[in-house]
């Protein structure tokens, strides 16, 4: 099976993303794999396997390697004298910006390539927490409360001590802080508009009981991982969760009821269904007072959570199987006809 | 001034859209505009001047023109010995799909490309029927009721005949459908459906008072056009509305109460902030019992709503001193470093 990784990105999570593709490269080794570097300045390259560790792109490189350029339905290496296209269905794995804000996936939708990866709205709800709020009201999907900060408007927060402080745009924990009591609170904000204009409060549950699903939808049905109960410190800060992108052995599987698994199971379908078709992503869940309230979307969960899927692989080849069709539109021009009849031209 | 104007698309809007570059070509007479064409297959062509006529596209007339291709900042034409490249700002005015849905605005901040028009979310929000009804309850705005269908499945519709059926994610009144009574329900969706899988219902309100406002953020002040009632049949049908996308002349203030004046502009700077920063966008209004409901957003109405302006090319002007700079992302590699200084590599 023929498969590109597209990492990378100009995004705060540009270097997870390298992780993420080194960790893949493994888990899918019997895959037929190319991979595809998108850099900061959102030049592509390709990466050559041998050189695919972090060193290749902490250096610089990577920019001694082919660049690639986009045209209809492929990625295209041009030479004075010939043209190679790669054609390849695409993983995208770009974490942050570009992947998951829809950028990427407008991209490639526009160049009618196939792709793993949420679609535009899809990222769109999933990128900014605010939305993935909207999506919850409107599917009557339970989350934690919350109240959203604008950096341009002096705003006062009602809910109780102690909060945690999101940038509404980033993942990875950066820029969030949790915040005990309002001495706290300035620094936290300021630490978290560095990041975005907008930020979510919410109220910070401590000890909350915590569980991830991972899954997508192949022949109509969703396909679910098993259920992790992720360890925590008080939250994972950046540089754990970074190591947390590199994960690749199995977990094991949550100690729950099987009333609490099929609650969980069906938030997550709720979430995905009608909106996340062609991604696989993982959904972070809270349990408080036995009410399944949605925490998170991870649309491109760090290297695809491969670690909760019994049989990455084969999840990935289901998937394929199931990806949207890219539309097709015609045009007759019947109304400029019409038109120019009428007035004789 | 310089301005490209970007046309054309893989939509069902296609040919509206050349006929609102058109248009604009008459009304900007004072800019220096050059024009870019995208086609259904996603090629782009520079389109000369003297061309610019509804011909050059229905007879295909333009595949022999130059094709442009992308890059940081630019378009470029290329020929064996020189590059040409068009920097320009783009004013997006592809209508429906690609324009309106976040394609467009996706590829131009992926090659950092300053453009007015609505950015990534902003599409999303306004180009599907669903996602503006959840913006209105996010934003406490008044719509009128509505209930979602889905082609798999089967649903009772509880809002009283008659009853309008809408695809979700098309304008310009494509496979739009007032139903009256149950026996013409199938038909309807049947047309509905072959065009989105999603269908939005409506209450179908008989001579609802409409309201059309136009507008835009400059110096972070909302700017609106004159308020005008549009003149209507039942509904306007696609030829009519194409014929609409020609409109030229100024139109006549609508006839109101300042108190109606006032709430029609709360409202739609309660729609633009946050979110359509960087577009010139038309708000359809409608007005019941005194309350103002709001019924469509157009982030790229046709021509631009210039007939709403009293003075259009100074619009254009004052928003273009407004766009949303592109962001830049510094990546040092430092976790990268890191972590390969732990391993001691």
């Amino acid at each position: 099976m023929k498969l590109t990784i597209l990492f990378g990105g100009a995004s705060f999570e540009h270097e997870i993303s390298i992780v993420s593709a080194i960790t893949l490269m493994q888990k899918l080794s019997n895959f037929n794999l190319n991979f595809i570097f998108c850099d900061i300045d959102h030049q592509f390259y390709l990466i050559d396997k041998k050189e695919m560790k972090a060193k290749t792109f902490s250096s610089g490189a990577y920019k001694k390697m082919s660049t690639l350029s986009l045209s209809q339905g492929a990625f295209n290496q041009k030479t004075m004298f010939s043209n190679t296209q790669y054609k390849d269905i695409i993983l995208n794995l770009i974490h942050g910006a570009d992947g998951e804000d829809g950028t990427i996936a407008a991209l490639l939708d526009f160049y009618a390539i196939k792709y793993i990866g949420p679609r535009v709205s899809a990222s769109v709800f999933s990128y900014d927490k605010r939305y993935t709020k909207w999506l919850c009201d409107a599917k009557n999907i339970k989350c934690v409360e919350y109240e959203i900060l604008n950096s341009n408007e002096q705003k006062n927060i009602t809910i109780d001590y102690p909060i945690i402080i999101k940038p509404a745009r980033l993942g990875s924990s950066i820029g969030v802080s949790i915040v005990k009591n309002e001495s706290e609170l300035d620094y936290a904000l300021d630490t978290a508009y560095e990041y975005d204009d907008n930020v979510v409060v919410e109220p910070f549950i401590d000890n909350v009981k915590e569980y991830n699903v991972a899954g997508y939808i192949a022949d109509d049905e969703v396909k679910f991982s098993i259920i992790e109960e992720p360890q925590k410190e008080e939250f994972l800060d950046f540089e754990k969760k970074y190591m947390d992108f590199s994960r690749s052995e199995s977990v094991l599987k949550a100690d729950i009821s099987a009333e609490l698994e099929q609650k969980l199971k069906t938030t997550f379908a709720k979430v995905y269904r009608n909106m996340f078709e062609g991604s696989l992503i993982r959904c972070d869940f809270f349990v408080v007072n036995n009410e399944v309230l949605l925490n998170e979307i991870n649309p491109i969960p760090g290297s695809m959570a491969n670690y909760l899927f019994e049989n990455f692989s084969d999840a990935i080849i289901s998937l394929i199987s199931s990806l949207p069709e890219p539309k097709s539109i015609k045009i007759n021009y019947e109304y400029i006809h019409s038109i120019n009849n009428a007035k004789g031209k």
